[in-house]
C-alpha cells in the first residue's frame, strides 16, 4: 500500500466517521466531533469543510460550547442538496419517492396499473419515465439525485441486475438493470427487505422487528439491532412459503398449505366477494379514506400522489369489512390465524421483538391484528415469558419504496468520499 | 481518555490483530505479520514477544523468507499451555471437554445418566465434580485452564447465569451459576447453539449453515458467514416448535403440530418401539459402535469416554431399523417429512446454505437424510435454482461440549489481552 493510497483510505474512512456522527446524533459543534471521533480540531475542520462543500452538511447558527464558554457553530446533515430515489414496481402499481439525506420526503409518484397484465419490457419503459420525470423535477428544486435502488416483489441477484423470477409479476430472468433508461445509477433489491429497512428509517424507529409485507405474495423482512438479516444468499423472509398446513391447498411454488394460500391478497379479495362479487357498489363506505376511487382503476394510468397505492380489490375488501359483511370477516379471520401460525414459527426461529404488519395489512389491521396476536399467544405463551407484540407499519404499501431510497441515503452516509470524488 | 488508557486500548487491540492473524493463516513470521497488520515490526516484534511469554503463541523452527531472502522464524498458536473447557448438562448425559487453544480436542469425560429424574442441585453438584476432576488431569498435562462454557437444553440468560426454562430437563429459574462449584469461570448457553458452533470450528468447516440438534428437544443453530444468529434475545433457533400441523398432537410447549411431536427422540423412539417393547435384545446389532452397552445403563455412572452418549433408547432404535422392523421404518420415514416441512419454513426465512442434521439425527441419518432432502425438494425445488443439501454431523452429539469448549478459545484470540493481565 503506498503512502497515497494510505492517505486515501484514511480520509474516506474519517469523512465516513464525521458524517455518521452527525447524521445519527442530530447537530454537533467542531470540537464535539473531535471529542467523538478521536480527531484532532484541525483534521476535524478540513472533514467539515469537504462535507459541506459537497452539499452533504451545512452550518447551523452559532451557539455557546457549553464545557468550553467559546461560541461554536453546529454542524448537521443538509437536506437541501443530496437526494435519492427509490423505485418499486409492485404487481398493482409503480411508485418512485425522491428523499433528502436528511430523510425528508421531497417527492411521491405513484401510478395504478396492472403490471401483471403488461410486458415487463413495458412496465420498466414505463417505470423509467416516471423516475425520469421525478428526477428532473427534483432537480428544478435544486437538489442533485445521486442514485436509486429498485424493489421488486422477487428474490433479486443484484450483482447482474436481474429480476431471476418474481412469481407474481410472471416475471423470470428479466435482465431489469440493461432495459430501465434513468438518468441516475439503479440497483435492484428484494421488496419485503426494502419494506423493512423502510420501516426502519421511516416507520416506528424500533431497532428489532419483524416486518411483514403483505402484497399478492407476502414477503417478511427481519431487522436485528439495526440491521436486515439476509441470510447466506439474500433471500431470507420469505413468510408467504411458510408451511401453515401441509396438506393444503396448493401453491404456486410448489408446495401445499403456504400463508400464501391463506392470507395472500388473492386469497383474502376472492375469499371475501364469495357470493357477493357483485354488490361491491353497494356496500362501500363513502367515507373511506382508502377508498379505491382514490387510486384510480387498475391498468389505467392515473396518478396518484398519496400513500394510497391499495388496489380496488383491498379498498372493496375493507369496505365490506366495515360494513360486517359475513364472508370478508370470516377471510380476515382465517388470514390472521395462518399468519398467526406463521409467524409463531417465525418467531421460534428468528426471535424478533416485535412483529410490524405492513402493505396491505395495514389497511386491515383491525380485522386482523387481534386475531393473529391472541394466535401467538396460544402457541408462544407457555414458553416464553413475553410474546412479541403485533403492531401496525404506518407506511403500508409505500415501506418498500422508502426503504429503497433510504438503502441509497445509508450508502451515501457510509462512504461519503465517493460522492466527493466523482 | 487519558493517554495511558488510550495506549492499553490500542495494545489490546493490535495483541488481537495479530493473535487472530496467527490462528486463521497458521504459522507466520514477524516480517509477514507486519505487512498483514500494517504495524511496525518493531511494535510487531514486541506483541509476538508478550503473546509468547502469556503461552498463546510459540516459534516454530527458523524458516526462509521467501520475500526477502533473510532467515525468519514463524509463529503459530500454542496448543501446549492454554485450554478451555467445554461442559454440557443434557437430559441423558453430562458431558466435559478439554480443548486447547490449536482446537486440539486433549480430554473427554461423558457420563451417561437420567438428568431428569435428579433434582437439579444433584445434577450440578455431579457436573461439578466431573469438570473438576478434568480440569485437574489437564492441569497434570501442564494446561492452564482458562475458562469454560456449559451447554444447557433450553434459552439461557447468560447475563444472569440462570436456566430461565429447560422443559426437557423440567428446570425452571435454576440458578446455575451460583450452585456450579468449578476451578474456572463459567458462562452458560443454549445447547443448539453451541451446537452449531461445534460444527462450525470443529466439524465440517462450512461457513453458512444451518445445525438441526436432535435431542429430546429440537433445537437450531443458524451460522451466517461464520457467526452464529442469535436474535433480538438469543432464543432464535427453536426449530422444535415450528408448526408441521396447526393441528397435531399438543406439545409441552402449549401449542399443536410442533415438529417435536413428529421428530423428537421420544416420539421416535416410542413409535419405534411399538408393539415391540420386549424384544429389544434379540434385534440388537453386535456390531454396531453406537450399541447402547458402551454408554452404560440410563441412570448408571458409568463413565464414557468416547463420542458415543445416545442412551439406550436411540442406539436399540437403530438396531431396530437395522433389523428392518417396520415400526422404526415408519417412525423414521414419518419423522424425517416432519424435518422436512419445518426445514422447509426454515429455509424459506433464513435462507441457510446447508442443513447439516446433528444429535441424534447422526446415527439416524441412513433412515431419515433421503426422506428430508426429498420433502424440501418437493416443497422448494420450483421457487429455488438450488435446494440447501441435507448433510449429516461428523460430530453427533459432541457438537454442543466441543462448541462451548471452542467459545471460550474464541474469545481467548478475539481479546488476548485479558489474559495477559489477569
Amino acid at each position: 500500500m503506498t503512502q497515497a493510497v494510505r492517505h486515501d483510505a484514511m480520509r474516506a474512512r474519517n469523512l465516513a466517521l464525521v458524517l455518521g456522527e452527525v447524521s445519527a446524533r442530530g447537530s454537533l459543534t467542531r470540537a464535539a466531533l473531535a471529542e467523538i471521533t478521536g480527531l484532532t480540531k484541525t483534521t476535524v475542520s478540513k472533514l467539515v469543510g469537504d462535507l459541506i462543500e459537497a452539499g452533504l452538511v451545512v452550518e447551523t447558527g452559532a451557539v455557546r460550547d457549553g464545557e468550553r464558554g467559546r461560541p461554536g457553530v453546529e454542524v448537521r446533515v443538509s437536506g437541501d442538496h443530496v437526494a435519492a430515489v427509490g423505485l418499486e414496481i409492485n404487481v398493482r402499481y409503480l411508485a418512485v419517492r425522491v428523499v433528502d439525506l436528511t430523510r425528508s420526503v421531497r417527492l411521491r409518484r405513484t401510478q395504478a396499473v396492472d403490471n401483471r397484465a403488461a410486458r415487463p419490457e413495458d412496465v420498466i419503459a414505463r417505470l423509467g419515465d416516471l423516475a425520469t420525470a421525478a428526477v428532473d423535477e427534483a432537480v428544478e428544486k435544486g437538489l442533485r439525485v445521486v442514485g436509486s435502488v429498485l424493489a421488486i416483489p422477487g428474490p433479486v441477484n443484484g450483482s447482474t441486475g436481474t429480476v431471476q423470477n418474481a412469481p407474481n409479476l410472471g416475471w423470470r430472468h428479466v435482465p431489469l438493470s440493461s432495459l430501465l433508461r434513468l438518468p441516475v445509477p439503479v440497483r435492484i433489491e428484494n421488496e419485503a427487505n426494502l419494506a423493512a429497512l423502510g420501516e426502519l428509517w421511516f416507520g416506528s424507529g424500533l431497532p428489532d422487528f419483524l416486518h411483514v409485507s403483505g402484497e399478492i405474495g407476502i414477503g417478511a423482512g427481519l431487522v436485528v439491532n439495526g440491521r436486515l438479516f439476509r441470510g447466506a444468499h439474500g433471500y431470507a423472509g420469505e413468510l408467504g412459503h411458510v408451511v401453515v398446513a401441509p396438506d393444503g391447498p396448493p401453491c404456486r411454488c410448489g408446495g401445499r398449505g403456504c400463508l400464501e394460500q391463506y392470507a395472500g391478497q388473492e386469497t383474502l379479495v376472492t375469499a371475501g366477494a364469495d357470493g357477493d362479487a357483485g354488490a361491491d357498489g353497494d356496500t362501500r363506505d363513502a367515507g373511506d379514506t382508502r377508498d379505491a376511487g382514490d387510486t384510480g382503476d387498475a391498468g389505467d394510468r392515473a396518478e396518484i400522489t398519496g400513500n394510497d397505492t391499495d388496489d380496488q380489490g383491498v379498498a372493496r375488501l375493507v369496505s365490506r369489512l366495515r360494513a360486517g359483511d359475513p364472508a370478508a370477516l370470516a377471510a380476515c379471520e382465517r388470514a390472521g390465524w395462518a399468519l398467526g401460525v406463521a409467524l409463531s414459527s417465525a418467531i421460534n426461529l428468528m426471535d424478533p421483538d416485535a412483529i410490524v404488519l405492513g402493505g396491505i395489512y395495514a389497511p386491515l389491521f383491525p380485522w386482523l391484528g387481534d386475531v393473529v396476536a391472541s394466535t401467538l399467544a396460544a402457541r408462544l405463551g407457555q414458553m416464553r415469558s413475553t410474546v412479541p407484540p403485533v403492531l401496525v407499519s404506518r407506511l403500508g404499501a409505500e415501506a418498500a419504496a422508502l426503504g429503497a431510497a433510504g438503502q441509497v441515503i445509508e450508502q451515501i452516509i457510509a462512504n461519503p468520499a465517493a460522492l466527493l470524488q466523482s
